[in-house]
């Protein structure tokens, strides 16, 4: 039993509320258990200049932390002039992550962009932040009558090796004590997208990457039964 | 009658939800009309060096706009490396707005962060920042045994001028449209902390500022008791 | 009396040279005690990108303090790579007061800036900033046959509450004092353009900003004077 | 068969040069193929103030492409005031990578810098950097009789997807043509330290992953007995 | 004769006026011609980190442009972050040459700012910063009872080749034409501390080199009995 | 004789390796001593945007340290955002030299880019910077057929007095301890480009510069011997 009473293959409560905001293009505030992340999908005209005029979009992320969302103050990057390189990873990851199930023919020169901002984070805030900002796309594409851009879903989950036991969903307190972590992506169709396994403490054996891979896959089966019916839901 | 029917001397409907997150260690969620503002306060060891060694507090506001806040996407700062001017005017108000009713003794060698996020921005969003920054500051120095260190209450609201009728609460449509524009801050004990009147279009009289004021102080009242009973609502 | 033998009301002496430099378009010393803001106006054919097209032109202004003007050394702000939240502050208000003299279209697709360079600060900068700038932009647009493009005449001064009493034109040991601090700024046909009030140590009455803004109206027509005859000094 | 004649599981002609320069306390010229990295690693005392006074060490890395190394010029990016996302994200994987086999109390309170600069750039660059820093760290660690530090080798190859096909060690003409991208970074007991799959054009299948892991294996055991080789050369 | 009367081996009108200003520890506003440059001597207690506690001092030269200085304006290096090229180096220049002159231990662990701004630029900017900044450095030593830190004077002149004719303190249009600039700094007795020669469109021979220097030389003499009559001059 | 046995007037061993890299489109590893400087030469379509249209090329020049060149590590600049002060400096000059032999004509309207990356660093990087990228323009340059573009060839090198000797290029042992610093660079028809001459810790008289201008051109023949040899050397 973990400390917040999970079994080791058990995800923390999700929550997914479409449109929390009614200015942004598409939205949802993606909760899973105390991590909180604000997912916006804002869909601009015209694409960066290096890619104009071949009739095709763009999809770019971004993501942030709210300073208080940690508990302990964090600062605010713009405070540095620049953002953090876990930040620029992060958001990197993102949008490696939606693009791949992007048309971007059909999409037409726009830029899709999506913003990750983290309310409150407790662990898994990058994974949660790709899961959210599918519905978010999807509730801002609909609107614009572009609902075929997307060719697929996809979601993330990470897992971990806490203490020898592989888990799937770790929270901060489990994250932070893990021997090894793996953030993995996948479509609806049950492929992969990403796999970044790293070894914070101990090297790992083709096993026990095979074991978190297992535990990753069901997380995510869960995750997207949540993400289409928010991404599905009637608008207000 | 104004667009969404209200009287020009009356305020936007307003919703204080504190301790909307569970982490920051005090937080409310202030919604004025479409206005939402997600204020965090945090309370953090240690003061600047330059006034180390006194025995006495510091308070530090930052206010940012989230990217998709403004319905049509708005650049994130730290991509330029820098905040622009209008964010550092809004958040010196903040910072010098709360300090005023801060006892810098009682806070001691501590310093009192304020964070205001704009989640979604409708026009009046630097007053919504002030009179929400006060709830969270109440709930974060009322949670760590430090009530002492507000001496009053303080709230903000915006007034204009608008086809030469001067209106309470101006949302975003009136404002850009705005001849003359107010923002008030005031204590609790019904004295001014920050009149800040400006010409946006049209020098104006003596007499209509004036009018402006008064107009100001009645709004802040009915704002001043929704931030008490936010800021005493027990602890969940 | 105060500490420099002033009555209350009385400003400290006024100087204004026109054409202190032979090479800016437009330029005047302007000097308020031992203030001294060198205020240069350069106009450039053409306006910022987003407004080009649309035959009206654009006023901007940056304000910077030399690093000994305040007699023990300030640090010059490109070494920090970005302007101090007070510079930008005030450079905005500087730009704002200009502006609502200005006819845009009798200006034209050109760029008007302001460049008000403290050469000595005793107080009161903000203000013999915008004195200063009116003058430097009439010689320059009376140079290039724009003498139509101001519509008005503007000029600004400081008041405030040390020891409970009103004074006008603060230097920098009264300013550093104050409990209250008020800049107005007027249009040469008495209307207002900027009040901002400000808090700096006790929050202030209704009655107490009427009798400062009484103040700063009778000091306004005193600068106006030498405002008009240092604009319209003949051409060396 | 492959553009330059290898078989899919053939590494591109490995060339280590340990000692290419003088000064710097260790350095290793790291050449394959046409990539060619110069890892230099410098001991400094002393560690990051954050961790100072607990006597353990410090490891971070540095990775950057010289201009002319990719052909037709990229841009130096200090020009642009910051590291682009790729780099850091780079740089992180390199400094995690050499990490965790670093033994830090046997370090004492140093910092090992490792500093990755691509002479030329021809695809699997941040491999290359990560096999050829450990060179570089073995050799500064020898000099200064800190060799207990180091408690394995590591090294790193690229697999990907081209046509369908699995190849091993992918030059930039063919890497710019997958569709999936794998990096592997393994310790010297065969043990995984980073798995980063990433699928570039199509997602993949679980089985996929494992034939790109088993052909990541065989070539990491190639590239680990030249890195020994170099290592334990005798200096100069 | 040249554009303005001058012969070849002649300086444009001299006028130094000291403690232009009041605030400043020590200040000049050095005229040459049209080209203006105000030089300001601060000495702050205290030496950079690097150097403190060896109980000796540290000078230090900045210099910037005003906007309007150039007649059309040059926009003010804090907009884009950082100094450019051509500051550096003349800011380099500055601080070195008045280095040389300095006993550090007279100095004691203090540092001598010197701020050269240049009201107007017509040519020779930093020759007048170097030769304004010894009478600034002078007036504010000997204000703090620190006569004996300067060991010599220091001064500096521009000469050039413009259509195959040596010639003395360019102005701005002779500046923009000359094949061979020369910038040359000395002291009081007549030794070289900076040679600074650059072929603009041709090289030179070494005869020519010799010649400039000849009329250097000259130059400088006459600056120097200038500059001591204003080092020298009784404070006001 | 000095530390490593050279005479006055010797040169450290010089050694040019001419197309040490496959990918630029020009380069050289240019050693002299422990002194190694990379030098690559880049041809790009297209001028900067204020000198386009008019049918003429631009050369520019880029300058770095290699954080381990210099022995104990220095950092990279990066990281600080911007270029120090003397490198600057440095990448001006070597710009300066190499574009006066250019026929900015035959170029046309292309960008020829020099970058010296100094490998490692013991003395002279700045002389061996502007020898090794005349090389490297010449191999660049040959190979798109534009041999036409240099009208004659360039070489540098440094001088210095040490214990009252003069002294032809010094290693950093000596330079560190030097009371004068000269660079000269010479066309291949043995006239100056540029002269400058600094007095490190003691002014100099006119004999000196002229003893320290004779140990320059004998030094820089040797140089120029060797750089067209290395430039002209068939490519592999």
């Amino acid at each position: 039993m973990r400390a917040d009473g999970r079994r080791p293959d058990e995800l923390r409560p999700l929550d997914i509320v479409p449109d929390f905001l009614e200015l942004p293009h598409g939205c949802a505030l993606f909760s899973q258990g105390k991590t909180r992340v604000l997912c916006a999908a804002s869909i601009e005209e015209g694409v960066p200049r290096w890619m104009s005029g071949q009739g095709t979009g763009w999809v770019t992320a971004e993501y942030s932390l709210l300073p208080a969302s940690t508990g302990d103050r964090t600062a605010r990057e713009v405070r540095a002039g620049r953002q953090q390189g876990r930040t620029v990873e992060i958001q990197r990851l993102i949008g490696r992550a939606l693009r791949i199930i992007v048309d971007f023919d059909a999409l037409g020169e726009r830029t899709l962009w999506l913003d990750c901002d983290v309310l409150q984070a407790d662990g898994g805030t990058r994974c949660a932040a790709i899961s959210g900002a599918y519905v978010a796309a999807r509730r801002a594409l609909d609107r614009f009558g572009l609902s075929r851009v997307l060719r697929d879903s996809i979601a993330a989950v990470s897992v971990g090796v806490l203490e020898d036991r592989p888990l799937l969903d770790l929270d901060y307190s489990e994250d932070s004590r893990a021997d090894v972590d793996l953030n993995v992506v996948m479509t609806g169709d049950d492929r992969l997208v990403e796999v970044q396994a790293t070894a914070e403490r101990v090297p790992f054996s083709r096993e026990r990457l095979d074991e978190l891979l297992e535990l990753a896959v069901g997380g995510i089966a869960q995750i997207r039964g949540l993400q289409l019916e928010a991404a599905e839901a009637p608008r207000a």
